[in-house]
């Protein structure tokens, strides 16, 4: 029996999961708490500003999808308890507010993108009574989550087609359920050819140094039943060397506008490894991951981390000796030379990407 | 003030290691217990073959060249209470002492090579008193001991011409005093550049799954007061692209008569980053590590481990969901044209590698 693909719903039998990485429950945002993953499924509610800031900077939330909806909703947990009623002093806070998310993580663009969403409706607005503005603020957020669940299933859609029956895909860090909304970009893409009934084999690479890919996609991978086998990072070129991987998807924290992908450090490594191998390499990414004021990647800010994440395995056990230096880019940049394809909510888009990027994403957002 | 470089005893303001990772005391074989690394500085005292078994294993004792002096050693542990008095019931239980050894890492030359080396000189001797015979082994394994330490300074020596002042060098895994019975091979190369007063500015990866770069290598590199920095293995194509490497070493297990490479799971990622980013890739092994029997690296067995090395740190944290496949290959094999250069004891070895292995290596060995 052959399922049918749709869009917005794959089918039940094989999408199993009832979670939501972020949500606006009773007055306040609830996250899931990613640091307490694969051992533990804890909510945390959160209703204050400098809370959520820690949430985002200790990546109990994180995903660049799912960090674009937390600066959202965010600016309103930073906002609604401002007791002045006029616009001027309304946008000041709002700024305000926002430069103090931007603090807290440089490199995702989504984080960046959803507070200009928040700050363009209440532009928009500004007319209006502050308490108004306040509503339509939460409701962009909500509006934003919305629309990311829509454009995961889309991303699913599109990617699905590069995926053929039996294909085996190798993918780093959490571009799933838990850096999104719901569903996930590159692991979306692997739950809709799921879903169109196609076998499909994943390898996790764990993701030194948080360990998302084992502690995060192994754990939605597994739990929606599909084949997912762990593998340290080292492993992939060996793999790749016995034919064993058809594919490589990842997900995007910044996109330039030449197609330049910021994502998980290693991330750039499997870009490498896969041109030495002639394996496509693919990345997996919404709209508002795509940053066109920022030409290459080399204009990106990449967020250095504290280096505690390498020298301890998950800030307990210490694995370095005492006094070691250790560095920690928590990202690096893949060349759009070496990307195959990035999926979007909009489609596929392939090389020449400066042109097929702006037509497909849109110029029109360039500043 | 400028210090000479001397072959077989770097400058001791340089070099200031006093520890042996295998050697021979009291009627025991004497090895410091590397799972006890970076917190503590243990020897174990090993008098039965069953022990020393187990910690080749569990790489209580491990690195290619430190595993040829352990097999040596074995042999002697194995046979050392045999109680018959002639040579072909001896001859069979060194035979019986040896399928077990081997049945213990499969990988690594240097473990059979030692063995071999072993049951040569016994074979040479069978002539003599089965009592005469045995004291011949014990002899040969302590030969192999000092020919280390003496072939370590050689690659050292060797090596340190590649190394310019202020060469950044990545490395993987333990190729160090660690790995051998002192000095190292491709840390040894580092040593000896230091000790010539070159500045050196070590990036070490901390090799996933049992972090051997972390607690090892940059245990000894900052022991010995070398400028090292800790990354995970991810940050690799990151420094590369950055500009930040000028030249990666790494050691050998197995070298095929072709020249390619078995190491440490990784590696290939390495080789082949360096060739995208065109840094000098470098293998540093003695003699021992070349095995003329197996013409290219896809004839060299790769040893397979628990894969608890990847669900988890270090057999303690969990760190995938239950249930969850792993793989965990402990080598790799880097091709030949990966390969820059091959710094062994009997001088640099540059492509065509066939011929000019023979020609430096020896031919003669092959059988």
């Amino acid at each position: 029996m052959r399922r049918e693909t749709r869009l917005d719903k794959p089918a039940n039998t094989i999408y199993k999961m009832n979670i939501r990485t972020i949500d606006w429950k009773n007055g306040k945002v609830r996250i899931i708490d990613q640091t307490q993953l694969p051992q533990k499924l804890v909510y945390l509610n959160i209703d204050k500003i400098e809370d959520l800031w820690r949430a985002i900077k200790t990546m109990q939330v994180r995903g660049a999808p799912a960090l674009g909806a937390a600066a959202a909703l965010g600016m309103y947990l930073g906002i609604r308890n401002y007791p002045g009623v006029d616009w001027s002093g309304f946008s000041r806070k709002l700024n305000a507010v926002a430069r103090y998310i931007s603090s807290s993580r440089p490199t995702a663009r989504n984080l960046f993108w959803g507070m200009e969403r928040v700050y363009g409706v209440a532009l928009k607005n500004n007319k209006q009574p502050v308490s108004k503005i306040k509503q339509i603020i939460l409701k962009e957020g909500k509006r934003i989550m919305q629309e990311d669940i829509s454009s995961c299933r889309k991303i699913g859609f599109y990617g699905a087609q590069l995926l053929k029956h039996n294909s085996r895909v190798l993918t780093i860090c959490n571009a799933g359920i838990l850096a999104t909304i719901d569903y996930g970009t590159a692991l979306g893409v692997i739950y809709s050819a799921c879903a169109q009934n196609k076998k499909i084999k994943v390898f996790s690479c764990e993701t030194r140094p948080l360990l998302q890919g084992s502690r995060l996609s192994a754990w939605e991978l597994y739990k929606q039943g599909v084949d997912v086998t762990m593998i340290a990072d080292n492993t992939a070129a060996s793999l790749m060397a016995q034919g064993k991987v058809d594919l490589v998807i990842a997900g995007a924290d910044r996109i330039a506008a030449n197609g330049d992908s910021a994502n998980k450090i290693g991330t750039l490594n499997l870009a490498i490894l896969c041109k030495y191998h002639k394996i496509p390499f693919y990345i997996a990414a919404p709209g508002s991951t795509f940053d066109f004021r920022i030409k290459s990647g080399r204009e990106i800010k990449i967020e250095m981390r504290n280096t505690g994440e390498v020298t301890n395995i998950l800030f307990k056990k210490r694995i370095a000796p005492a006094g070691v230096n250790a560095i920690n880019p928590a990202f690096d940049v893949t060349a759009h030379q070496l990307i195959s394809a990035i999926i979007t909510d909009k489609g596929v888009i392939r090389p020449p990407y400066i042109e097929n990027i702006r037509k497909i994403i849109g110029g029109n957002k360039c500043i």
